[in-house]
């Protein structure tokens, strides 16, 4: 194994304390009711996640579109949508970043792979996401981002999973790609052709799922995946 | 008049405090001297603007063209680029906002005008610069922000200019485009059939220099120049 490839949102950082605090920006922008916008993110989110496994999103308007959609089911101007992302990425604090998470980054490092990012982006731009990995301290342990607003693809299309390898001169057999959701991240990276993590808060312990793929309880995880691949034990 | 555009670095924002934060942050990234940083990015500046100037930058590669540019020039990955764009933006304050643009925009937003900035982007993405003028809170006078990045195109293109008259249903002639740069703002607004302003820290007073053009000691200048245009005395 050369290359350890994560992904960010619910994997690293925590989804929910970001759209928190961007339904609350927005409320404030619009002068509208939290509870409204909380109901319009959830259904804005769950259309584009259905849409992407499908792969029907288009890969260069993934994250304007996504903006837009928000914007029309509120009735308002996409030029909000943007001004509260950039306030949610200042607002946030450190409660963002996942238990679990620095130490696995700092568990992959230490065994000397590499580390990249391999997120799709809705609602704020991969720069927002890479802001906050900066500012969390996170960015120490990665050596390259590819987030899907500047790759102009996103998981599960093989196109995001070949980018961080052609990066690296990596075979998809020398990486693995850890993330949460199943379509996504799991089905994706393997049908990539890379080994692949699904982290799964409710299963009990590290278990081979696949031929090539795991189910973990927590990100830290990976760091006993890498080793049962390393023991040749399975 | 209808809709007034801001061009963002040295017409509301401080480019020489942004640079400042960059190069000291990349090289504490690199771990390399501070002026070789500054030289670097100081060259890969100049010849950024002269291709953009002709027209000869790809202005759907354009911040990534910048961002490698430099990154080559000083022999290192170009995600060390992205990250000290991060790291400067977290760490500039509020001396980044420049005299009197508080002042311009506000005065524009009392007389009923729609406000845009229309900017060019280098070195980070204009979803950092629309973070900045949320921060220090521009962007409550901004009604839209048209970044080269997000727009695909850039200054003095004819296309960039008319995204905003587009977006607010406008006609050349109803607008007027303030900024610093001689080529990207006044020639390119002026060629795009807008009216144009040119800032020029070296002007002693308001003056009009073309059938559609002023230039202006400092940004509030557009001001006098708006009220100049309402009176019919030009």
């Amino acid at each position: 194994m050369k290359l350890v490839s994560f992904d960010v949102w619910n994997t690293l950082l925590d989804i929910n304390v970001m759209l928190d605090a961007l339904t609350v920006e927005l409320s404030k922008l619009m002068g509208a009711c939290v509870l409204d916008v909380a109901e319009a993110i959830m259904l804005t989110r769950g259309r584009i996640k259905a849409m992407r496994a499908r792969g029907q999103d288009n890969p260069k308007k993934a994250l304007e579109n996504s903006q837009e959609m928000l914007a029309e089911l509120l009735g308002i101007n996409v030029e909000l949508v943007k001004r509260a992302g950039a306030r949610a990425v200042l607002n946030v604090n450190d409660g963002i970043v996942l238990p679990g998470a620095r130490e696995a980054l700092e568990g992959v490092k230490r065994k000397g792979l590499k580390v990249t990012v391999t997120g799709n982006v809705m609602f704020w731009p991969g720069s927002y996401t890479r802001l906050l990995l900066e500012r969390f301290g996170l960015m120490n342990y990665i050596d390259k981002t590819f987030f899907a607003d500047e790759v102009l693809a996103y998981k599960p299309m093989k196109e995001m999973f070949r980018k961080p390898l052609e990066a690296f001169e990596v075979k998809p057999e020398q990486a693995i790609h850890v993330g949460d959701t199943y379509a996504e991240d799991f089905e994706g990276a393997l049908n990539a052709g890379l080994w692949a993590v699904w982290i799964n808060p409710e299963a009990e312990k590290t278990r081979k799922i696949h031929e090539r793929g795991f189910e973990v309880p927590k990100v830290e995880g990976i760091l006993e995946v890498l080793e049962m691949i390393e023991a040749g034990s399975i």
